[in-house]
């Protein structure tokens, strides 16, 4: 099978366990060039979570990869937290990786990074943004013809019609900085929502470890170990049983088209930039669910509502054979 | 059978289509007693709404039920529409009730008359609130101890994990007055909300209008016609076809028990009452929706978020044969 045009990827990250697997998955990928990295404060801070991009890329020989450091603050207001809690203390999820790397993030920031790479791939650029969208906003406001320049954005973030998780309405990549949240999704390209309706649904299992330990690659023992980690951070509570999302990489799924969404209407999406209760909730236009979501005029947001559940099995065979079982 | 002991029931509506069914089902029911109704502006005036109260109850010969006027404005701002489009021009679906009855509202406010009715079933008094709460929130502040005197109060409105109506985030009774439903919600008192998950999901169809049809008594004729209305206004639009909820009848049922609901835990609800999206988005704490609602500390609520589906034939037994068929 050739592939005669790899696909330009650039990840926007807070590199964390699943945009660990975000990532690996992507080099996995026949279709996608990674072309690039740019880290924002998130599950840590920016400039950790680019020393840990580093250490995934190092796993499969990719620190060629040039990795900027972002924002460490959201648009509006100051950092409330970084989710350590869920990551494990050295960001992902102590799982035995080098805690340091030769390779260090390049000397551009993100926005200048962002720059480089839009200019390069001009018009087929395409953006995975699964951490807080602070980099892209700024982007959004320092490059001219930003959004022409880019094919599109696939965003993990956001509730539809589900519960958020960082609070009862909002999720956390969203509520980390709704302000910049709704500078991307409200901008002139094409945006896809990939939010927790279907991200809590599609879990790796025990099955998938056993999966992944037969293997013995680095980076199938490495996200092995990373998905422990995240059974006990997010089995108990969330499922009551031993399971865990996998929220960026199932976003980046649905990039590459391994994941082809069952439902994923265009509607219109504002996110909630009060101080209330609903602050950084991703209010999304579903009222035409009941007939279908035919009909529908306008929308500013292509948003996935239902997956088939099938991709914790395309991620174990990307990161066991490199190809799909 | 015996019913040693009717429960006394008291309405807050504001009365359309979907509450003449509720004021139907319960004058219908052999465990209830309709002690009283009080109206609130919605679908149309308060003043409007008990004329249509009385008009309903006119046809099931309990015009003896009294009938008071309450709020015509929320707590905070001004009517910005009452919801004439969806009920007809006569409030009722157009579905040919008589437009005057001979009974009057009784001279008691709504707020007296909730105190009079929950002095004399202290402690039995059971709420079904199908419009915006303005009514219960003002009797809340001017009744010393009226928690104490109500049973509970079981709630047509909001949505937790569904797209509301008159917004993306809200539905028609809480976005009337947020700040009302706040101040109820967060009452000490016991709360059921019956939300637009469930409401939108038990319909009425063609079937049971021909089941009506065939009863030949005045109150199945007219649910029948305002069931066509509800077609016109609610098939296209929602549904895609002809198909009407049964929204306020719904919280009757559940109020009864004839609806024994298949998830409804009880959990943390807020109102939005910002000024922003979500204004008047019942914010729904159902993070704990992947473990199935296990191990829930607290909650100020109870949310009934499934039912089985088979209300509409209870209300449709209800009104030909008085039992459920």
């Amino acid at each position: 099978m050739t592939h005669p045009r790899k696909t330009p990827v650039l990840v926007d990250c807070d590199t964390g366990i699943d945009d660990a697997m975000a990532l690996l998955y992507l080099s996995a990928h026949d279709d996608v060039e990674l072309v690039g990295v740019t880290t924002v404060f998130g599950n840590n801070t920016a400039r950790q979570c680019a020393v840990n991009s580093l250490r995934v890329l190092e796993l499969v020989g990719r620190t060629d990869v040039p990795v900027a450091v972002g924002a460490e603050r959201p648009l509006v207001g100051e950092v409330t937290y970084l989710a350590t809690h869920v990551h494990g203390s050295d960001g992902l999820g102590d799982a035995g990786l080098p805690l340091d790397v030769t390779a260090r993030p390049v000397e551009e920031t993100a926005v200048e990074l962002i720059d480089r790479l839009s200019t390069e791939h001009a018009g087929e650029l395409r953006i995975l943004a699964i951490g807080p969208l602070t980099n892209l906003a700024h982007a959004l406001e320092a490059i001219y013809g930003l959004t022409d320049r880019v094919h599109d954005v696939v965003i993990m973030g956001g509730a539809a019609d589900a519960p958020g998780n960082q609070s009862p309405a909002a999720e956390a990549n969203i509520i980390h900085d709704p302000e910049g949240a709704q500078t991307v999704i409200s901008a002139a390209w094409e945006t896809t929502l990939v939010p927790l309706d279907v991200t809590m649904r599609e879990v790796l299992t025990d099955d998938h470890r056993t999966a992944l330990d037969a293997d013995g690659s680095p980076e199938a023992a490495f996200v092995s170990a990373a998905t422990e980690f995240y059974f006990a951070a997010y089995g108990t509570e969330s499922y009551g049983h031993r399971s865990s999302p996998c929220h960026d990489a199932l976003a980046a799924g649905v990039l590459t088209g391994d994941v082809v969404p069952v439902t994923a209407p265009v509607i219109d999406v504002v996110v909630d930039c009060t101080d209330g209760p609903g602050r950084g909730a991703t209010i999304c236009d579903t009222r035409t669910r009941y007939r279908g979501f035919t009909d529908i005029t306008g929308g500013n947001c292509r948003v996935v509502l239902e997956t088939d559940g099938g991709f914790p099995e395309v991620l174990v065979a990307a990161l066991t054979a490199g190809t799909p079982a």
